[in-house]
């Protein structure tokens, strides 16, 4: 299939790759020219300006956030440069509302829109391993299927409305914020009674809590390593400000998204920007004031 | 072995039968008498008091909170019919407090205590499955290695200071509770927008979520399946107290267990005592006046 | 002196007619033109556009919200209309980051601005008794005391940078929106307790807290009469995001903001966006579930 | 009148001043001995036991908790030495479930028992200028009345139940604490963005909160002179302790009391237990790591 792709950060640069390993006809634009070469040595056409690297029937986009997105797809032509009836495929996380407008746009221009928000870091976007929420009209969807298919280990239709897989992978995100402070809270807890974080988190990460998110995260915290960032504090903080904007559009109190978002303006107030969003236990810890203790 | 059993409850119930499977020799008392036939017909002697379950070189107890423990043990005469060197394995989900209090009372009389709180619900309990976290003198845990091998899977040995074992079992029901309220908030926002609970947890708990601290709670918020209660409100409620209590002794804040604590409070005054600790969903949805809208 | 005068919402009105009776020519408009026959009965002059309200050396402005101060200042065309030296009084409750935005925008065409939010409900407003924020360049206040002190019992003076006016309204705001709250929360504890809200609040804000902010809402509390509202729940609910958004930009934490935060949002869930703010203790009401009881 | 009087802080020794200076006869104890001294050189008889100390119809108590009141009425045998018919007036700030305990334990005795804690500090206990909560069997009160008003600018009568008076107490303090923490993250907000504590909370208690509480606690964060603490960390830590303990028994909700005690726990992490509650500022500002702004 020939197919444009805009965005190539870690994440879009793994996707791509793995669009042209399937045998599909990349033409690919990132803002900074850098990224574009890896891709090009495997094939990929450079275009020179994010309009131009519209081609075939279908343009996938993962862009970095709300910004990003509004200033190529709303103020910037690449919409204008696509022909009726082509597909765009959206991985970026992104907020409700601005899905809500981007679904609205497409549709106006006679544009198919499809949400594709992705779980997994760039190592399991870089083999494949991707999770893959979809949502969009189903002949769109069925179009660009072999393009998913190319990049993850599994699709989750979440149905018609584009925003719904957003509000997903927002939640979702929100969730993963929130089993990191649960183990910040709880390492904290059991430090300060003697027990390490390392032994602690060795009995929940192998039984109750033997899932990806915890082991990862968990892994991190017990062995206080921070950096470099998997995904970096002001991402996560981020995360959290789409779901309280989420909560806040449909009006939904969430605590707990409140106490994470304080939680990390701490952490940035203290100059950890640069550290893996995992850092929220240094910030429990330093409420506690442990390293004074031991 | 000759082994002592006190309280059998819905788990003590299910440890002690292991015990008796894996041919050790019950004595077994329970405050109401009711509980006790099931394990008669296995076998057992039934005490009529506390103390005349004493017997052997070990003593079991599966007590309900800090109060029983306290009524039985210190204010009770069981301590006083126990031999000295032998062993009490406390299985009970108690204070820091409590069991510190209660090492240094054994102590005093020559008695081995040994902390061996539990996690896993009465249908692992009766497949042998827990998972047993301990901490006590090596000595000790040695001689009722054999008693903790029938009723569980695995044992995770924690050190010799006994309270070891409760503060990570406190400190994991709390993560548990912050996983539980996670999933409320999360299924309430994503409710609010059009993604059903199922939907949304079906995707998270089969990906980074897929661990059985999530998938077990899930369904029941997916299903809305509150009842009959698998661990009551009232006795999540009084474990996140039991972990605010740990950490005011030693001065850890921890906002995630406040918010749990308000929560959980809102399902009391709503009249929800009897239903299972995920009905903190309930809570998050009324916040949001869900149900008015659907 | 020739005024023009922009925003005739309660408080714009008031405050204009006391610059009318000071003696003070007045050229005003406003979004919807009913609010402007008052005034012009009053003897001030009604432009067609706001554009045409500009007269004289000084422009005051009372708008609702940044999205209005924008639209009016930014996007629309009244900063064209004043001659350079021209002051702009700005009287609204803006972000800071706002206020930062049109400082620099006045700088660069060569007017002044000066930034002057009051605390104050409209009927003190309308007694001439407002206390006003005021800061800006030092010479452009002088221009404008007259104005100001027409409309006030009190100016406060808070330096050259207006954004610091701002800020200053808006933590107290917050101030404001915690002092309702902890009297909502205060309340639903003695309520349960049996001693009515008005019994409890009459001792506290005839001793520590005599003080206008809680004698007010604390009779709206203690009579729950929150119709009409003197200060609606969406209003408050912007407020408290702004100090969110203040804190955001300077990363400051803000615990409280946060439980505002959600509760506001709860109110709003509930359909209440038409009562006072001072109906939180509504919502703390309700999450005790006392109306069932009482 | 002949009044016993038990318990010679700071508070009560002020107030055992006043009754002397009235012309009542006292008997006055306290745990250590130098504080009775002054009292003896007015004119006190000082009693070597607590139950000594009973004479005449009406005994005055001001211990610090639960736990000394607990240990003097209940544990100790100062009831047994009062005969049927004797007052016993409890100045003390105490649990809910303490002061139905003790109200049910004297009417057994056939003792009288008058819940009466007070608002003020030890300046305004010795200028006799307490407000005083009263609660108990109005003919009781009648004839402790003479004794209430030596010590109190105003009475606040609040009904039969002892309890009554406490948790209006309770609920006082928590909004002390709660003013408290408004102006620390208030203040923490406006230092960010460079408006003092001091100009910023200047406007605010001159104006809304020009009330004691704010200006008396304002002064001190604007100061930054939280030594030597008015009322210390330790003692505003247990208050809020017992206003979340009263919302349990009745399951209400306190979310601003569960920040409060995060808060508070972080400061005596902090080792700040000597300084005044008002330290509260002081967490808010590392919060957000104002001092290595400055």
């Amino acid at each position: 299939m020939k197919v444009g792709f805009i965005g190539l950060g870690a994440m879009g640069s793994a996707m791509a790759s793995n669009l042209l390993a399937a045998g599909h006809t990349l033409a690919v634009w990132n803002r900074s020219a850098g990224a574009t070469e890896p891709l090009a040595s495997l094939g990929a056409k450079v275009a020179k300006t994010a309009d131009r690297a519209v081609q075939g029937e279908v343009l996938c986009s993962m862009l970095a956030n709300d910004q990003a997105v509004r200033e190529v797809f709303l103020d910037g032509g690449v919409l204008d440069a696509m022909d009726r009836g082509t597909v765009h495929v959206n991985h970026a996380t992104i907020s409700v509302a601005l899905a809500q407008e981007l679904a609205a746009e497409h549709g106006r221009r006679g544009l198919e829109y499809v949400a594709a928000p992705v779980f997994g870091r760039p190592d399991m976007a870089a083999a494949a391993k991707l999770n893959i929420l979809v949502a969009g009209k189903p002949a769109a969807i069925e179009r660009v299927r072999p393009l998913l298919e190319a990049m993850s280990s599994k699709l989750w239709p979440l149905g018609e409305a584009p925003e719904r897989a957003n509000v997903a992978k927002i939640a979702g995100n929100f969730m993963l914020a929130a089993a990191i402070e649960s183990m910040a809270e709880a390492t904290a807890l059991t430090r300060a009674h003697g027990v390490s974080a390392a032994e602690f988190l060795d009995v929940m990460t192998s039984t109750l809590f033997a899932a990806p998110a915890y082991q990862g995260y968990g892994k991190l915290i017990a062995e206080q390593r921070f950096k470099p960032a998997g995904f970096a504090l002001p991402l996560g903080y981020k995360d959290v400000g789409l779901a309280l904007a989420a909560g806040e559009a449909q009006r939904v109190p969430l605590p707990f998204a409140g106490v994470l978002r304080d939680a990390m303006l701490e952490a940035l107030a203290a100059g950890d920007a640069e550290l893996d969003w995992s850092a929220l236990a240094l910030v429990a810890a330093r409420r506690a004031h442990l390293d004074e203790r031991e």
